[in-house]
């Protein structure tokens, strides 16, 4: 079977496909034939260099897959020959709290991940994918999905009717744009681009900010708000966009840090969150548990996430490319096998 | 303006309509022209001299109303004249967890309630309430709402993806099946008459379970969840009806019990609550906060709640009657002014 | 090695010690010499035949005890030998919320438990027993410990402050005593004895209650609380007294269900807890997590558990016929080996 | 009768004692004569003109004070004449969430304080005081004591056994110290004093860190805690210490900031949060609810605060100069009366 590998801080040409045989199954492994990937922009920090906590050797990567299984070891009870599943982002973070143990591994980071035509995992890694979604759509939840999930309600403790403000149009910031429509939320969302509001409306944002039209954006959050803020924002990283995040939450509201799109321009005041007992939460993506209780969401609900486009294996390349031009909405998928 | 007045225990006969002039108002106070009220199964019980709790002077029945501000006390801020209120169930439970102070008092218990052309109240006791209701859907909320909102959201704790089953189709059932379906939560609800489950459907129920064909509901139930058995149940009580429900609740699960239209059959064994880490929960009301959140909530998902009719003013005992002939789905409501 | 074994019903008498050989270590199994063992009233109850989900073949009993690594499985990271454990009592519920899955093994009820001199245990379902504790000390934790530590901090969710009313003064009792004081919580506990109320008083509760003297308990705890009731009480079971831990408990109180020394006498109300926003909570032991995290709060605090006798192997019918005989202070231990 | 006043600014010179009457008292205002004020950081930071929320005009200086009612309205039925009492921080946030409305006003703040010789104040912002506690005492409750508290067990939801760290000795941190202790936390304290952290170990720290033997404290803090860091740190400001502070904290962990006693050194990564899916929340003091809840703990454990110097109330500036000295340990107090 084929996989890509890379080491980290090889650039998106360093990306090269390269043949293997799965090792054999131990008692507890599952051998899953993977049908789709999704990209997150991890995993091009990754490519880039500019990632840490992975390790020095080439792994495969991405944490972002879905696909068949197709052979069980001599113990494993989770699973069975033809069952529809997907791969948690740490293997090992089963419930409860993240601890060091539990997160030491991450899919595609310093162990290998899914951009493979076949995968070896442990059956506890797995989980199986709602019935309504495709492989494609399946494979957007992992990284994104999880991690909007967490920010809202597990880390953001987000009831019925709190409102939330989404930055850009991004895989976290749609899949929280659904979720959050889903669960009775208000959601902002912000955009340069008009076109991509508009989508966004039609995903059933509840209002909505071009940044360029409005620099100054945290003061209309705050107008469209009554004065309030939201009760959360999503902050997902970019110059300058933390203060405005901080002034865009209400009293008592969190701030959800899920990572950093092009860094944070620095100049944060610590002052500025004990007037308005305002926190600042880091999310790191999440544990088996909030997956299985996300994939249980959507099937009540029947979200299919937004997916921007697909391309197929040989051009995972082009898949990375099209996740740094920034131009999407959603996820930007790879099919890895029909 | 007239009002009418009844002490527990006068049957519905004894509901009689007086004239009365509302006091001169205190620094703090409201006067409100009532336009609708709602009828509770408390209100019934109240009358019938089933509910404990109340005093033995006449008062002015109903907890639920809405209406219309129409003069305001020297030093109240918190309203204008005009604004469109309606009354907390508690008028001292402001936020917070209850105690015996905050709820000492409630409207059409211990002291007057709302079926009155006029009433006056604390401005502390009112809340604003959402633009897209009529006063007659308004007037469903304080008590039947609140508690669904109450059970469900607060100590419940249910999250989106969560399941609840719903026994019957009263104010507090429909209710909690509007505010579920609208959060993501699966619904499931049960009655004896399929017209009515048809109706449940119409309104976003995920299944329905006629009782009359299936005695052994909770078998159906845990059919209907893949053996887990629900998150909640919202127990409304009836004969039999608490060991059903809490064979239907799965691990962890809880009970919330929110009175009881016929009592408790009374066999419930507490053992049967060990094994599963089970809650069986009180639900009184809630405080003046909830209301507020679920109003918030209301706004942003533009829900409207299940009235069933509306009786005039003249035809209190009527509607009354209609209440306690338990035909009706959803709410019974009284014009009280047009 | 030696081991006590027995089938659900065959009395105290049916309690017999066989020779048995270990199984061979699977990858992650670890061989552990038993110096300590436990006793519950759950023990009890399997051999009296009154105990729901055990099995109908023999097996080793008792959940509770600590002892020395003596050897580990290839594959075996969390421990090695020499190192001083105990076992959890759900060998496999790890962390987070209980499930059927998790829960459906339990030491000493459907699979063997721990009166052996040497047992065989998944690496999972092993902790670290804190360094200031004996063995005798840590075995009296995995059942009575965690139980009171769920119901107290976890399902009951008492913080710094809070009062608990605990009743008798067996393991749990006292227990749920210790743990409570070092936390910052008030205690009252009850017990038929004087002698025993001392030694209560002597371990920090802060009010005893002779409930010879009183009968009518509940109304000493409102008077010693002010009217107000507690927060929390502990209801290890006993006839009539479900009602009477009903009304100890103040508003939006908790009753912890821990399990029935002799019974429910039957006649509860369910209405009690809603004017009073109570809740009745089922308490199922607990998960690993928590029996670490209550082992962590005794290092910080050492307490040292109330040991009432430690009878010695041999003696494993007198000891539980000690327990039967219910005039202990805290827990009856068996010293399995030096 | 005399009291103090101020306009933010104009330093400690500034401090003026100037006569003045009381106003009447209207229906639900209680007059109480002051018995003693405490200082906190936040007060030196009004007079210097550091500190926003401020009104211009000169305002009665200091949030805590403690006294006895010597008059109450004719509608009041909290209080008594007689009563021992302490103002609330915020006079109507009295329960639940923060929101702009119910911390509009802070006592000493935009409007009078409590270092008069009498106050008016409304009855809903007083609290009694712990029997046990001095006024002196109980005057350090207001600002310093809820804030620790909120920061602990509120915002920070520590549970026994967590561990926390204070940094410096000051009033917060002493407070800290002391609530820790007593509801069973491992506590690690800073100090650049020996003798302090002598003082700190016999009010109950488990361990100490000189910052000037260990000027990279973070490892010290890492070591003590086996890698793993502790449960919440308690943030009080300086330089370049939330870098630190957010590495000495374990994953899932939580930063408290209360204040900056000498501002942030601002080079604070957000990204930093990420990986331990760390938190840093912002602490406004706290509700009503949360000093009776402190209260009620103080009673269970009658702990007395750590209490540095009393000055009598001619000495207010040389108070505040000693506060700004920094030299204390624990709280600076004035008498303002016998």
């Amino acid at each position: 079977m084929q996989a890509y590998q890379i080491k980290t801080g090889q650039q998106i040409a360093g990306l090269e496909r390269v043949e293997r045989s799965p090792a054999a199954l131990a008692a507890h492994q599952v051998l899953v034939q993977v049908h789709a990937v999704s990209l997150n922009y991890r995993d091009l920090m990754i490519v880039e260099g500019n990632y840490s906590s992975v390790g020095e050797t080439a792994v495969v990567p991405c944490s972002d897959g879905a696909g068949e299984v197709i052979a069980v070891g001599a113990e494993v009870t989770r699973f069975a020959v033809g069952d529809r599943v997907a791969a948690a982002f740490f293997p090992q973070w089963i419930d409860g709290a993240p601890t060091k143990q539990n997160t030491a591994d991450a899919l595609g980071g310093g162990v290998d991940g899914m951009l493979a035509e076949q995968v070896v995992l442990h059956e506890e890694a797995l989980v199986a994918i709602p019935p309504h979604l495709s492989y494609v759509e399946a494979a957007a939840i992992p990284c994104a999905g999880v991690t909007a999930w967490n920010a809202l309600f597990v880390e953001g403790r987000l009831r019925a009717g709190d409102s939330v403000l989404l930055l850009g149009t991004g895989g976290v910031s749609t899949w929280a744009l659904q979720l959050a429509k889903a669960a009775g939320l208000r959601t902002i969302i912000t955009s340069s681009s008009d076109a991509k509001l508009e989508r966004a409306r039609a995903l059933g944002a509840s209002a909505t900010i071009n940044y360029h039209t409005f620099p100054e954006w945290q003061e209309e959050v705050l107008r469209q708000t009554g004065g309030r803020g939201v009760d959360l924002v999503l902050e997902v990283g970019g110059k300058g966009t933390l203060t405005r995040s901080i002034a865009s939450v209400g009293m008592g509201g969190t701030v959800a840090i899920i990572g950093g799109v092009s860094g944070f321009g620095g100049d944060f005041n610590p002052f500025a969150l004990i007037g308005g007992a305002k926190r600042l939460s880091g999310i790191y993506v999440g544990s088996r548990r909030m997956f299985e209780d996300l994939n249980r969401f959507l099937g009540v609900t029947e979200i299919h996430p937004a997916i921007d486009r697909v391309f197929p294996f040989q051009q995972a390349r082009e898949a990375y490319t099209c996740l740094k031009q920034a131009g999407h909405f959603g996820k930007v998928a790879i099919e890895v096998s029909k």
